[in-house]
């Protein structure tokens, strides 16, 4: 049985929706992040990051989405959440994972969690880089019409969190970004996406 | 043959000593990012991020080094870089590399890499994030030896880059830190390691 520690909304939707969509067995452990959980004790013992997703497996606990998407994949290849024998595909698939956690993620997040929030040029500034990793993602990395092209995968469900924080924003206008709204429409539209937005309280938007 | 475009110093060092440990067939392409040869139409047609590292393949381009070290692993198995078949164990890795892209790195990166320089409450300020991060690979990261434990992987070469940052940037104290030093001067002790450095014009420190 797996657990995944996670925050609703937050980046660890990411590796939810892998484990929905895996059909895999594991349980929720909620650690609301607007309530500073993530800094308690109990949890700094699970990852002393103070930051979700951990998901807690059979031998001992995994962090950061990119390992946890990979994990997910790797123990339930009927899913075929990624091309993992291929070793060019998998790695085209880690690469716009990490992109998504080095580039995008802290891009939009410093434009939607920064407390206090930011105000005047600074906003400016953060709204103009994160649109610049947006035009990045609309004319270089999505190849649609799922991340990766042809195939669903586990990029898919990860990349749908940041475009999600995109349009909550305003940020993510239809003309300027066709193919990542086209992107997000159609990662909302699958079955284990609306169950994942369910359990964590949230509604497709 | 693998192409790697790197720059010397920089953090697609990781990529190039996987590669060197893994004893592959590949050539090296200079990008000089303190010349901006990263925003160059040439090389933006290879990376449209504009950032090294990237390693051009027999079936195309991979960027990131955390997407790069797995496939070298997993292309190189007899190099035995990774525990490619144990989903724990590369989950483990890759939340290690994961971490090194998404919070090691623009921590330290602040720090030395800011044009023109953080002076004042500024750089105090990174700093104090940055050590922060230090200190979370001191006492929860690094196992040791290595960086995963008993075993060399290509983690290792990879926390080097920016342990050595650290260390040129007088952060890397060796009584706050004595893991991470001990780790530095035998990660930089590896004959492939020295090869690597020589290769990009650098010296052990």
């Amino acid at each position: 049985m797996l657990k995944l520690y996670y925050s609703p909304g937050a980046c660890a939707m990411g590796s939810h929706i892998a484990l929905e969509e895996a059909g895999a067995d594991y349980v929720l452990e909620k650690i609301d992040l607007a309530k500073g959980e993530q800094k308690r004790p109990e949890y700094l013992a699970i990852n002393p990051n103070g930051v979700t997703p951990a998901l807690a497996t059979p031998q001992g606990i995994i962090t950061q989405n990119v390992a946890i998407l990979a994990y997910v994949a790797q123990t339930h290849p009927h899913a075929q959440l990624a091309d993992l024998d291929d070793p060019f595909a998998f790695g085209r698939l880690q690469a716009f994972n990490a992109w998504l956690t080095s580039a995008l993620h802290p891009a939009i997040g410093k434009v939607v969690f920064s407390r206090p929030p930011l105000e005047g040029a600074a906003r400016d500034a953060a709204v103009e880089a994160a649109l610049a990793k947006y035009d990045l993602a609309e004319h270089h990395m999505l190849v649609g019409p799922w991340a990766l092209g042809e195939d669903h995968s586990l990029t898919d469900g990860y990349l749908m969190v940041f475009t999600r924080w995109g349009r909550q924003a305003g940020l993510l206008d239809k003309a300027r970004f066709p193919k990542l709204n086209a992107h997000l429409d159609l990662v909302q539209s699958r079955p284990a996406v609306q169950r994942v937005l369910h359990m964590e309280g949230l509604q497709p938007i």
